[in-house]
């Protein structure tokens, strides 16, 4: 869409020097994101302050301008594609931390910041925010906000949802205000906190976030164990889920996986079909009864081998084979269709096993692994060009098989684009015509990131 | 208001033989609840089935008929009163627990059940609900969705909020739906969840709720500390929260408090002028040593006593105290307001102390005590009919102390009628309209608890 020169004249005149691109080479960059998806933005803005993107909002209201705001460009789904052009709204500048407060456990900040910048300023005081995205050094603040973000820690610390108390944000017509609370109760009004976390831009621009902070744990000490099955490794998974003692990361890979991470010099042991990874975290005292309970709940028949790395550099190792499964995964096939659905931890043996049988019906390598204590499995599909067709409709399948165990389609990566025309298959008619009807109260002319989550009418 | 024959006579048909009271004798204690606030309902109906509710709200929505659902009445706010009249739609029938799910670490089930019956049913698979309000043994789960209810233990494992995964609902006009998620995670769509709980009952009536489960811990042991100054006892809490180890209650009593305590022929310290009653949990090896992280952080200045209650008897003595300590204010003066404020807990001294100040200026005695931990006080201001003017401008000055230090007005009680009138001190004018505006395309006629939660237009 062309601008008009009045429009991006206001803009220069609300912004300092170099706030404005609309050279389209420089745009280039803002059009993508980790989705692989493309759109050319027709102007990017980099704000600094919250009334700058008070102001920007405002234009584009009175404009007819989409909107789409962006942190660093890491959503998977394509969130920060401005698929119908206009305004990106980079948060880049707007990095500053704007308070510390041990004292109550808080960060203030504003959204541009990293998610690792975050947990570098909490740790100086003896504190994480508990969203762990494998994005960590480079995914933002506001994008984890927007899609409500989480990572391993989830599984016993929580989401994004759960570790923020108030945002600061703009509407789509450019009212601004606080919601939430500087404290970890209130009940006065309705929710609207959570109601806009992982409501991917559509509702408002949040520009600053208070979070909750967790304190930092005594000692942790990794498990990784080895089965022979992929099923037995799936049941593990149950079992341990079904003790008291909750692990502070559960991840599971598939033999698939376990190849990749053998290509990266790791040994294994050579039957090995699943794989466990888990942190356990406590008082350095009740570490191993804690690792014991553990150990103990997942001795099950497949299990092959249970290793302790007690060292924390072998630990390491073993976490970055983890982290670098996804990138990898890029390099074996042309293309790759990631998702993050989640199924009830019972059925992930009938997930996985269900799985191998779609991935041979379609002729589709499927690779999975993930945060599997939260039953949030990463179901990697991948392929070549010619085999787009078969792709999507395994695709299909799987979305119906996680549907059809009581799962969800997103644990942590949200809708965007890609996932948009399945939401239906979810989402009650009545909720969905809701939430569509709310999203008109926050956003009147539709300006926010207009074509994402709600499927194509 | 006088319903139709038609309107009654249709109630009837939809529900079995007395399911539907019209007799005022039978309606009055439908017509309060435990704010002692009263309004007459016209009719109450009993419905057993999700479909009965459906049905119910239909004709009511037909016949713009006020609505007001009911759980076991045990609001201090007034939300469950019929300040309109109309139809009262009571849950206690509604009282079956619909799945147990130990493996997934999850209960389905109707509202009308009791928070205690949850706990019994998840005790026997070793599991605990996290929200435990002090009046578990006869509040519903209804009434803790509809004003996101805690208890001491949310300190460390959350309010309603988050330790609830899915509701099933009926809006205003009869559409029905789940919403949420049958997993730990989810990102699919805008968190109508979370919406709906702390909205009391104005967006929509809950049927069913699908809770999270938390493991019960191995091992618990109680501190009780008392201080020689108040202020001395409050900024223990903040020392306490300011270091790694979460107790999972920390309970805080004022002078009056302790006086009530020791009218039940508990012994205390005679200098103490604050009590703190605290919890620990976790792996019993660990147990010694996190007590000791907590007493060291406890240890300042004006430290009377540390009193290890290893035995569970005299640890339940303690508890008991505490628990009495509400209805026990009812048998001191003829009135009290007892608010749920909160604040940071790094400024819980100047709330205490400028409290002692506002219960000198106006003679209104106050009696604070509570969940320390989440800075959640429960402010009790005792007084007699003549004082009442008095009371009401104490308690006006009281909100604005509270959200001087950064405070909300409510951390567990909600609204209702009795705090509706200050909410717009702290939520934002355009928060507001936007609330008004999501209230409306739940409940199009306005007829599902009216006259609650927003102000007085």
């Amino acid at each position: 869409m062309a601008l008009s020169n009045t429009f991006l004249s206001a803009l220069s005149r609300l912004l300092p020097p170099n706030s404005v691109l609309t050279d389209p080479g420089e745009c280039l960059s803002y059009g993508y994101d980790n989705s692989r998806q493309y759109s050319s933005p027709d102007v990017v803005v980099f704000p600094i302050h919250h009334q700058d993107v008070v102001a920007i909002v405002k234009l584009c209201h009175a404009e007819n301008i989409p909107l789409v705001a962006r942190g660093r460009g890491t959503s998977t789904t394509g969130s920060a594609v401005p698929i119908q052009h206009g305004l990106v709204l980079s948060t880049e500048k707007m990095d500053a931390i704007l308070k510390i407060d041990p004292a109550n456990r808080i960060i203030v900040t504003q959204v541009g910041v990293t998610n690792a910048a975050i947990q570098k300023a909490a740790a100086e005081h003896g504190f994480m925010w508990a969203p762990d995205p494998t994005s960590s050094a480079y995914c933002s603040v506001g994008g984890n906000l927007a899609v409500n973000a989480a990572g391993p820690r989830a599984v016993k610390y929580g989401t994004t949802h759960e570790n923020t108390l108030g945002l600061r944000v703009v509407t789509g017509d450019g009212r601004d205000f606080y919601t939430g609370v500087y404290t970890t109760k209130g009940v006065v009004g309705y929710d609207l906190t959570r109601l806009i976390i992982g409501s991917e831009g559509t509702l408002a621009v949040i520009t600053e976030a208070t979070l909750k902070l967790t304190p930092l744990t005594e000692s942790k000490n990794t498990l990784q164990l080895t089965y022979d099955t992929i099923e037995a490794g799936a049941k593990a998974v149950s079992a341990i889920m079904g003790q008291p003692i909750t692990p502070c990361a559960l991840e599971f890979m598939d033999h698939s996986a376990i190849e990749l991470v053998r290509s990266q010099g790791i040994e294994l042991p050579a039957l090995a079909r699943a794989l466990l990874l888990i942190d356990v975290d406590g008082p350095m005292n009740a570490l191993p009864e804690m690792l014991e309970a553990i150990s103990l709940a997942a001795s099950i028949p497949g299990l092959i081998k249970i290793e302790k790395a007690f060292d924390k550099e072998s630990a390491q190792r073993l976490w970055n084979s983890r982290k670098a499964l996804s990138p990898t995964l890029r390099t074996i096939a042309p293309r790759k269709i990631n998702e993050d659905i989640v199924v009830p931890v019972s059925r992930l043996p009938e997930l996985i096993t269900t799985l191998e049988k779609l991935s041979k019906r379609y002729a589709i390598p499927i690779v999975n692994f993930g945060h599997a204590g939260n039953g949030n499995i990463h179901v990697n599909l991948l392929f070549g060009t010619p085999q787009e067709t078969a792709a999507l409709a395994c695709l299909s399948d799987v979305f119906d098989l996680v549907l059809s165990l009581g799962g969800t389609l997103s644990g942590e990566h949200g809708i965007g684009i890609l996932k948009k025309n399945y939401i239906d298959r979810e989402i009650d008619p009545a909720a969905l015509a809701l939430m569509r009807n709310i999203k008109s109260q926050f956003d009147p002319k539709g300006i926010l990131n207009p074509g994402k989550l709600f499927p194509t009418a």
